[in-house]
């Protein structure tokens, strides 16, 4: 495969003063066309050693308008990176819509340097591989452009170059080469082709890659809106019975219900562990993310606040999230909920979530079908990273009755305080409930994972659904924190979570 | 996940009675529109132990009309899929366009059989999903609906059902759930959902399953036919220099020649040298697949005769590749390829192969954008099957310059006996020359892998190039004799290959 990037291929000065020119000319111009688009283009700039990566990136950002790109270089993790899943740096350096970001080694150097250093073998070099093929994947589902250049020079051209800076054996370049070719291999694909360019010459390799990203942007400026593919319809189709229709929300039994007296000294006393538990957590470094969906008036906010208010104000942050701001909108869904991700040891709590996609982005027709049904693996993609970098995710259903919940709307209603909290969507969304019902259905079934379950809360009484959500918490918490965190390997934990 | 499929659906036999009677008909309505569109259907049945899995498919073939639909099960393999790459068995159960094949179990079944035993551990799982993932991308890429049923059981239903074949234990079944739950929640994308389906009421299980089948195909034949997605485009832009263009063809010295007596007596001592490497590959069960391209009249034709000669004829295959059947048209362009797939000890030669996807298909435009740029990888997943499974694979690329093909050209069409060779197509062919050279040389840089590199060979001279091949083919076969084959396990043999 490197054979051909061993040939010996040059560019001349005067060949280069004078394509450089106009090659100028072109960048600029399509870099203003792909400000109207909703394109976001991303360039990977990787390559062996001594290869001039950095040397490319400044002459991109010379060719191009700064305004329109950004450059990450991806060097030690900082403190923040490093309390964090290990993409949350990546996400981060996504471009919004129209704009270009030039990163830096990305999400190709950890793998490179774990394996090449031993510290991966093969079958874990090949599972972070495989995730590599499917982000990549979800990024281009979501209209991006990938760009991936590898820079390659032969032994001896990389010998000269290295000279000052180190000696190189024979069979290092050769392992690092061999490495790399698997990488590649692996992750070329029809849809984010890899480039492969001879190093060697600097005019070549410059020339080249300006010309190779200047035609990729307008190949695709060029191309109408990616079309879904054909789509196969992720639900059953259920026999005309009511027998037949039983889902798992109808076997809630909403009756439960618990005494006053028995709720406040439960509280009192759930609350009290779930403060150290906290404690505990931060200083074994371990953040929790929780997840509350609902329908309207089911009572999430009173639940997350008998939780809060059990923490230190400096541990948590409650994100509540409603319609995405313009920011967010240029970005990938689940961008903005990779922001908040918290810190080791913190917890981030989320009213509403990036279900949002597979629930009322589904029911009001917001995400096309082809985009919430592949969300599922999406989501399940997203949470394993949570999960293996040491994060504890617990999700909460709470269901409430359709008696319960025009009770509560009428109640809102008439209470001065609680009149914001009820709107005219509020009761168009009631009107949705059989289709909000098959979509939260369906949403267990396929999310419900074995590193992390959802937990269905029965919701119609207010101090039965708060004392079984901090309970819940309580015992994953403490098991979870019983153990070690499952690490960077590619295991996951097959323990089914009983809530 | 699992929960969804216990929470005691059931249809009563009057709806059962009245609900079949109509599904039927529309089943064989739909499947007579199938038949006159390109769209092949692959229904997987999967499931515990006791779900009644033969029981559905047997109500499947009792409700679909036998003349449109297959039915595979895959017990123990045979001598004949015992000797061939895993996947043999299931490309030559692939339904042709337009008809529907039901595997029972299907490419499923070993993975979760050989996790359960302990015989593949996680890593070992994960990497046979993602395989398995990519298999079915390929096969929905192409066009087919892949509709994937899993049946499942509660543990007490299971133990009822069972109790006369077999003791179940409660951590047996928790360990098969466990594994199921992964295998299912890995491969559950958008494009290829899963359907669970509770199955202890047998009328409820069949009905849905009937009516899932029936809705996803109606969904798929009301879409319009799929869209290629945007594409990125492979090549690199080189600059507008010669120096810049120069490609690994053009390094080929094709002046490279051999005296005939030097031939003679090379081809002797290789011939005999590869008639017992041919017999000891025999013994030890090792297949070999060799793959000849090249340009009209590069003289594939006379180096495949000059290896064949050698060989005893029970040995081999020769496979010339031209334009496919009827038959062959109606599967994936990989179908007609892996139908030839030696047995374990045999040789097959293709005389042209899968690669005219990205050669012939590309340069004519038999093949869209989106299809010969995917195929590389799909190739690359393909020949790592092959050598996965312990077959040697070996590729030769026979070139020859302009000059000397046209005087082969002349030749031809004095020679009588060598008339029928030239035809106007390669007079034709001959006039792309610049665009099959572009396709050659990312063909090889794409699909030169480090565990098997193409071999190209200065073709000028008929002598110089026979000798290359053998010798090349010689040094192969001889080390990879003398190695394990490389089992069944996910690493990559890291080993370049130099020819």
């Amino acid at each position: 495969m490197f054979e051909a990037t061993k040939v010996g291929r040059t560019v001349d000065k005067v060949s280069f003063k004078s394509q450089q020119e106009a090659l100028r000319t072109r960048l600029l111009e399509v870099q203003r066309e792909l400000l109207q688009t909703d394109i976001p283009v991303i360039v990977l700039i990787s390559g062996g050693e001594g290869a001039g990566k950095g040397e490319v990136v400044n002459r991109l950002n010379e060719w191009l308008d700064a305004r329109g790109v950004r450059t990450f270089a991806f060097w030690d993790e900082t403190d923040e990176e490093r309390q964090r899943p290990r993409y949350w740096r990546f996400w981060n350096a996504l471009p919004p819509r129209g704009e270009m970001a030039i990163l830096f080694g990305g999400w190709y150097q950890t793998p490179l340097e774990q394996r090449f250093q031993g510290l991966w073998n093969d079958a874990e070099l090949d599972a972070e591989l495989n995730r590599i093929v499917d982000f990549e994947h979800m990024l281009i589902n979501d209209g991006a452009l990938v760009v991936k250049f590898w820079f390659h020079l032969s032994e001896p051209d990389q010998k000269t170059r290295l000279k000052k800076l180190s000696r190189d054996d024979r069979s290092r370049y050769q392992k690092y080469e061999r490495i790399a070719e698997h990488v590649i291999r692996h992750t070329d694909r029809g849809i984010s082709p890899w480039y492969l360019i001879e190093a060697q010459d600097r005019r070549y390799r410059d020339l080249t890659v300006g010309k190779t990203l200047l035609h990729a942007v307008k190949v695709r400026l060029s191309q109408p809106p990616a079309m879904d593919p054909p789509t196969t319809p992720s639900h059953l189709e259920l026999p005309d019975v009511s027998s037949a229709r039983i889902t798992l929300l109808d076997q809630l039994d909403l009756s439960r219900s618990l005494d006053r007296q028995t709720y406040k000294s439960e509280l009192g006393a759930l609350q009290t562990e779930l403060n150290e538990l906290a404690w505990e957590a931060y200083n074994k470094k371990r953040s929790l993310v929780l997840v509350f969906e609902g329908v309207d008036a089911s009572g999430k906010g009173g639940a997350i606040r008998r939780f809060v208010n059990a923490i230190d104000a400096r541990l948590y942050r409650a994100i509540p999230i409603a319609a995405p701001t313009d920011e967010e909108k240029a970005h990938h869904y689940l961008w903005r909920f990779w922001r908040r991700i918290p810190r080791a040891g913190y917890i981030t709590i989320y009213d509403r979530s990036w279900y949002g996609r597979v629930l009322v982005e589904r029911v009001e027709g917001f995400a096309t079908d082809a985009e919430w049904r592949r969300a599922y693996a999406e989501i399940n993609q997203f949470e394993e990273q949570l999960v293996r970098s040491g994060t504890v995710l617990l999700k909460f259903w709470l269901q409430v009755s359709q008696e319960e919940q025009l009770r509560r709307f009428k109640d809102r209603e008439q209470v001065p305080y609680k009149r914001f909290k009820i709107t005219d969507e509020d009761w168009r969304n009631r009107e949705k409930w059989p289709q909000y019902k098959a979509a939260v259905n369906e949403m267990v079934v396929r999310t419900s994972t074995a590193y992390t379950a959802w937990t269905l809360v029965e919701g119609d009484d207010k101090p039965y659904a708060r004392i079984k959500v901090l309970r819940t918490l309580r015992d994953t918490l403490k098991t979870a924190l019983a153990r070690e965190p499952n690490g960077t390997g590619s295991q996951i934990p097959c323990e089914v979570k009983q809530s």
